[in-house]
């Protein structure tokens, strides 16, 4: 028996119960801590981040990890532990090297700066929120700084024709492609920029297409819909789709989210409003996507770092698969319109077909998560290019208000009237999660992708939902994908699923034959 | 500054964090938890349990309370702290010597008996909990036995008479007053065998007067009752009596019950019945008693001991002030029982008065929880007598069940017909609980003299509630009780607010009052 081996599971373990009382205490203070207890909570989250920090920076712990990555040792392992280790290691060499001081205090200056963020939105005023942003942004530079040294801003310069020749520059990255690295392993800017690219080059004159051909009357949708009835449409449509509801829960917050306890504890939330069902509906079947992939990966993982999915983007294309590829489909509904109908008795009087045009309504909006799946791409490509500016030109604060409107125009033709339907409507940047929003894109074109490999070896997804069997396809998403957790990265996944490396193509060909011939 | 003091306060105030995720993964656990994530949750309660513990008896921790407990340096503190060092000195030193692994098996062993207890009342079957029972009966004999080493079976004998003479042996107390105390600081069977045989003498005549005056016509009730309806009557209700939404939270379970995360997080739960709407009111009006209290802590107490409360007698003396005392008057619905009919508009056909009949109708029946304020005293007078046969007389486990049957008969002439009807119904003893069933009949006790003081002072209480003025009850209870959390104990508050020692009369003379008459 491998002693350090035993060691080290024991101490990922007691990890891991830290890992699950901090998820706990952040799901309750978004779905239940009232008003009064908030700032207990606060403190008390902030504790055992603390303590959580300490164990994932301690000597001894580092001790194990360097045993265990000895060549002689590491052969011995299995693979699930040999990547534990190995992703283990280079996570503990970068905290190490972030002062436990600096980390307690970025902590606290984005905890704080999300509040400030949420009262300059509800008063729709850049301004107050600005010397925030500006303070986590030099912060997270800075955390960049400790946690790989060698980056910094390269200013998109070609690193490797101006190094001065040592090895160790060859590996420089530059700040922002660390950020982006850290929510989708393997990515960097080069790839984003050719496929965002390739992405924007064609969805252009797509759009432009749309948009010419009008949009449709949704009027017959206008109603009050109960929220009892929505959460009770919500149960169902989680069901069909093969949400386990004896291994998850379901509870309300401010905006919808999903989070993982364990295996056999993957909890969504939802936000209802009675005048917009079908918000409710496509954000329960999202999170509800997300959720399957928690539920679904192999328990063998337990405790290991394959149970850990921090590959957003392959976490968002689970969601948006079921969200977008399956759930905007006229076939998703056609097994379950009349069961909708008698939960939310108005949809009765609806048509289907009016119903499917409510749900592809493509037409520039403000608002990205109210946003269509043809212009939420572009959406996208614009946080992505600001945050490009904001890391590689230094693009000062006062700045940033501006530039996002004007993005705004030159890729949707519309201009918000107020930073509230502009800047500051997503919480993103307050609390410091630069580089995370490429994932929901780069999800878009894996399912895009995935949805190719799944026809040709299942045949037509519009006949298999139109039968009732989509379970089948949620099968062939857990055998597939799921089960490995983040076994492989998202490239790995691209390879062993569809054979062949990212590309923007297969998005854009699902997108024109769903939306050219209208 | 006293350098210990502020060693003690940041140690106490890291001892509450853990508290605090023990108390929200069992909330957690009760409320929302799925199936496929119970194990995971258990352990994890483990796991922090053990670290609770091993703070809880901690060298470095003794040493300060030693050191702040010394004449020169207590002298020095305020009285909160004064009491915090006394009191935890005390639990640290009966704590220290259970060694860990007695604590961690006997905790495992507990946990284990509840299961047994749950399956065991679903088929109705004793046999299938017994052998859990008599393990869990003498693990806790052996845990008190390393609380209290001087402690004993003392059969019933006068402990004082057969003394060897030595000084210790004066204060050598019975196992079963050990664990009295545990739950209500200061109580002892001496005193219990008192007021229950007062309390007794004086109820069965009132009973029998009672039942011969027969049973109202209750059959206007039947129907069906919406819970989301039912839920609404409840947020109506709390808001009533006084519970701060903003500092709480409510939730669904098995079992109503309260928590107490924080002074400004005080939560409840309830369980419904389509069938049966007054049994969730009722447990509204308890829990919401209950809550009050935790809500109405002077913050200046905040990590001291005086911020929990574990006096279980006064706090369920606060619960079924509300549940009963109050909540069963006519007086308390007048103001609100329209707002009720509009909630569950079947109320509209019904007269206050026969709802008023229904809330009051008293009558012997098997199941504690169901039954009438009258013959609820009864149901605990047996609990009690069991429980001292349990550890005053080792009465055999297998002998338990016929001892209930008889009991009921002799005190409340009806027999169960099974075990989950009988002595299988409460899942107190499955987890070790004994000593808490007195806590809810001296509760009723201290109501009958808090009545008393609270009229004397403010006049007819039927008068304040009738002119819909609750709240100036509730504030009175803030200010005599409330406030000061756990600052004294249940002797000293009857003495503070009633200028009187424990006595059963003024809940007979509340008894008489309202039924004899009849």
């Amino acid at each position: 028996m491998n002693q350090t081996l035993e060691q080290l599971k024991e101490y990922l373990h007691k990890m891991r119960q830290y890992d699950h009382v901090l998820t706990l205490l952040s799901w309750d203070l978004s779905t239940l801590t009232p008003e009064k207890g908030v700032e207990t909570r606060m403190s008390v989250i902030k504790f055992f981040s603390t303590e959580a920090f300490r164990l994932s920076t301690a000597d001894e712990y580092g001790e194990m990890l360097k045993t265990l990555s000895e060549p002689e040792q590491f052969h011995t392992l299995d693979e699930p532990m040999q990547l534990t280790v190995k992703r283990y290691l280079r996570d503990y060499e970068r905290f190490k090297r972030v002062p436990e001081e600096f980390y307690a205090s970025y902590t606290e200056v984005k905890t704080r700066s999300e509040r400030a963020w949420e009262k300059a939105k509800r008063a729709a005023d850049f301004s107050q929120f600005a010397p925030h942003l500006e303070k986590v942004i030099s912060m997270t530079k800075e955390y960049v700084h400790y946690m790989e040294p060698e980056s910094g801003n390269l200013s998109g310069k070609n690193c490797a024709a101006e190094g001065t020749g040592s090895s160790e520059n060859a590996s420089r990255r530059d700040s922002y492609d660390v950020l982006l690295d850290m929510y989708e392993e393997g990515i960097d800017s080069a790839t984003i920029d050719r496929v965002f690219g390739e992405l924007k080059e064609g969805l252009l004159p797509l759009l432009k297409k749309i948009e010419e051909s009008g949009r449709p009357d949704l009027s017959a949708l206008e109603g009050t819909y109960d929220i009892e009835a929505q959460k009770k449409a919500q149960d169902m449509l989680l069901s069909y789709i093969g949400f386990d509801k004896d291994a998850g829960a379901t509870a309300e917050s401010e905006h919808p989210f999903t989070t993982d306890l364990c295996i056999g504890d993957v909890r969504l939330t939802n936000h209802y409003n009675e005048s917009d069902p079908i918000s409710a509906m496509f954000s329960a079947i999202h999170e509800g996507g997300h959720a399957i992939f928690g539920q679904n990966i192999d328990p063998a993982y337990r405790d290991t770092a394959l149970e850990q999915v921090n590959m957003m983007g392959l976490h968002e294309s689970q969601s948006r698969f079921y969200e977008n590829i399956l759930g905007r489909r006229r076939s998703f509904w056609v097994p379950i319109y009349e069961k909708l109908g008698e939960l939310l008795p108005q949809f009765k009087e609806i048509p289907l077909d009016t119903f499917c045009c409510a749900v592809n309504d493509v037409h520039p909006s403000m608002i990205r998560t109210e946003a269509d799946e043809v212009t939420y791409c572009l959406h996208i490509i614009l946080r992505y290019e600001l945050e490009k500016a904001i890391f590689r030109d230094d693009v000062p604060v006062d700045k940033l208000s501006q530039l996002w409107n004007d993005k705004m125009e030159e890729l949707l033709g519309v201009r918000p009237q107020n930073d509230a339907e502009g800047i500051l409507q997503d919480m993103h940047w307050s609390d410091g999660s630069f580089g995370y929003f490429p994932s929901y894109l780069l999800g878009s074109m894996y399912d895009g992708m995935f949805l190719e490999a799944l026809e040709k070896e299942m045949g037509s997804v519009d006949t298999i939902l139109e039968e009732g069997r989509i379970r089948e396809i949620t099968a062939w998403l857990n055998r597939k994908i799921h089960r490995y957790g983040s076994r492989y990265t998202s490239a790995e996944v691209l390879q062993r699923v569809c054979g062949k490396e990212l590309s923007a193509q297969p998005l854009l060909d699902y997108f024109y034959k769903k939306y050219a011939q209208r």
